[in-house]
């Protein structure tokens, strides 16, 4: 377990509405094995808390310390419901916030390991799965009334025979995505222009913009960038939960002129109900949410209700690979696409093989899909996610990508790593 | 900060559906001041993960030590305000889970301070404010589509002119308990047809059972209870959330013919949609949920859409005092009657200053409410729960009650208190 830290509050890049000077920050697991390669997971936190983010990791320790890897799709399930499942620990959500994420981190690292183990990465090492196995990897309580896993092996079966063709078509063109780079709230307008041109010239054929401060802002700055990147261009606006619904549907409409594609986290995330409101209000402009959804139970409802159109996947919000794949399973049964949240620490290099599995063999489709970029903190990892013409190129080497560099924790480890002890940590 | 562990799960009580072998235990804040009395919060646990919760509530320091004691209703306001929207913290929840007991804790703690300054009990110290106060003391985002402050100000204006006459009669006669005592799932039928007999003679006019083991087991104890009883004592059953939406309906019919009086967490108590369903379907059998609820978010949907006829505020679930206001005000705007959940470690001290404080300024009811009543390790707190013929007794000493006696934090202190430390400890 290690406390990472990153200063980015320094440079106000990932400011929006609610969080105005995060610390993007990692509690870090690694499991180590005799002999094999070790296992790496994370939680993805903005600063403060992230010691209380770690404490909840080592007390699952009991779990997988001196316990056999598990290697094949049944054992990764067994292990995942006992972590979920722990009682004493289950009280602490249940299966929501720290508690929840930090069963998540220690999912994902034993995937991690069995994907390493496998000499595989992680997307191929689940797309090679049989249906049955794949189906057998959910835990379906409190989802039978929206997904059985006969629902499951229907889903799977059907997405079976294209499977070779797509890992082809993702080996030679990856998997598209979008970029969040040009539109933070601390950037100029200046600095909006630039980056949204730059994105152009980069092969995006989409981009986003945080929102939510002034109305007048926003207003302008979405002219601005439609303005920029002409009519063609999809433009997502992300107001990370700063309204209440009648808030959502009256700003959005003020923005409605210049044509948003989406608007995300518009409102609490826990709020099933606003989101169908604002949904219904705002039609055709889409609605998405995710990043802060905090189990299957949510999005479950989320899709009921039709309170989103467009799923937002967090590789290290919900419990990990396992409640992931209830959530790809979830959202393909109701044919709303699935874009997963990235950006953080370590969530692109994840979450490119949730979505390249999902395109592999479970919904079988990329239309309406792309992946968050944003492009920071890559280089503090082994095998960091490259984008290139608008597309995440899929990763080859073994495992989840969630390993960072050896001198990346010496020197950014909280509170006793260089970059703190040597006096510039003011963003703490 | 302390963190306080008895050893319950050596006896099974507090046995239930999904927490099988509980050691209930609570993270414990002391506010010290200067010169004045100290205050006291706590969030209950039920064992491993204590020391976790503990370290949220640690990371919250810097929003109270060293800074002025809130003596009023908006300075309390605006402290809960800051700890709720501490950005980098928030990340962690938001609003849910660990970092959000955490929060509650801390504010129940200033609460405490705030009354023993006053001299006065939590209910009757909130009960003397003004409604403005009152109305002034709550966050309303993400509330505004069920409940303004104006609406907040019509309710408490309209209890106004009976406060003296309700503050009389809980001061003569106490708030009506119901008992869980001869209800857990551990016991024999010996045991639940002694313990539902003392009951009655007790003067409880209702009891709770544990269900969700196996039905023919819920059926034949509820027939049991229920011929020990009489037709005339409620029972309400508890399954802990065991079920999903389906087995909640089917399971719920085979144990109707016995009368049940509610359902209390029937499936995931984030499954608002869920809820709606079951009620729906056992409509008259009541739904009750709210001891793992996590915010007024989601307790705002379960009245938005139907999903519960009871409504169990917790006292240490949500962001403390201020979330419970919110959460009394949208109960009594629905007209839907507050059974606190109680129980655990501190909650029967604590909840019967909320249901007071509901009685006399807020609902002005007492129809269809009972406070539960668990009698077990009361003798741990310094001003206990006394229930006397059915009735909690108003509490009359200043503070919120969760102050624990001194030789207590000495013994059970975890890890290095003699009740851990002297080998009996084979709960953990």
């Amino acid at each position: 377990m290690l406390d990472v830290r990153f200063p980015t509050s320094r440079e106000l890049d990932g400011s929006d509405a609610m969080n105005p000077d995060p610390d993007y920050s990692a509690a870090y697991v690694v499991l180590h094995t005799d002999g094999g390669p070790d296992g790496y997971g994370l939680t993805f936190t903005i600063g403060r808390g992230n010691d209380v983010q770690a404490a909840a990791i080592e007390a699952l320790g009991g779990h997988v310390i001196g316990r056999e890897v598990p290697e094949d799709a049944a054992a990764l399930a067994g292990l995942s419901a006992r972590l979920v499942g722990d009682s004493q620990l289950r009280w602490l959500g249940p299966e929501k916030g720290v508690a929840h994420m930090a069963v998540g981190a220690v999912v994902n690292a034993v995937w991690d390991l069995a994907a390493r183990r496998a000499d595989r990465p992680l997307w191929r090492f689940m797309a090679e799965m049989r249906p049955e196995e794949i189906a057998g990897l959910v835990d379906y309580r409190y989802l039978s009334d929206a997904l059985t896993e006969q629902d499951a092996l229907d889903i799977l079966r059907a997405a079976e025979p294209g499977r070779g063709a797509r890992t082809a078509e993702l080996l030679d063109r990856g998997y598209r995505a979008y970029t969040t780079s040009p539109g933070w709230l601390g950037y100029s307008d200046e600095k909006l222009v630039r980056l949204a041109k730059q994105a152009l010239a980069d092969g995006f054929d989409m981009i986003k913009l945080k929102v939510g401060g002034r109305v007048e802002d926003d207003v302008r700055r979405l002219r601005i960038a439609r303005e920029t990147v002409g009519p063609d261009v999809r433009i997502a606006v992300d107001a990370n939960q700063r309204w209440d619904v009648d808030a959502a549907v009256a700003w959005m409409k003020e923005l409605a002129p210049y044509d948003p594609y989406w608007i995300e986290e518009p409102t609490s995330p826990d709020d099933v109900l606003g989101h169908a409101a604002i949904a219904k209000a705002l039609a055709p402009i889409k609605v998405a949410t995710g990043e802060h959804v905090q189990n299957r139970v949510v999005f479950k409802q989320l899709l009921q209700a039709g309170g989103l159109s467009v799923l937002q996947l967090d590789a290290c919000r919900v419990g990990g690979v396992n409640e992931n794949v209830a959530i790809l399973l979830l959202a393909a049964k109701s044919g709303v696409p699935v874009c997963p949240h990235a950006g953080g620490v370590g969530l692109c290099e994840m979450v490119r093989h949730l979505a390249m599995f999902d395109f592999v063999a479970v919904s079988g489709s990329a239309e309406g899909r792309a992946i968050e970029w944003v492009d920071h903190l890559h280089e503090h990892f082994t095998d960091p996610a490259v984008v290139r013409d608008g597309h995440y190129l899929a990763p080859a080497a073994p495992g989840f990508s969630a390993r960072m560099h050896d001198a990346t924790l010496r020197r950014f480890r909280f509170p006793d790593g260089p970059e703190w002890t040597e006096g510039t940590g003011e963003g703490q």
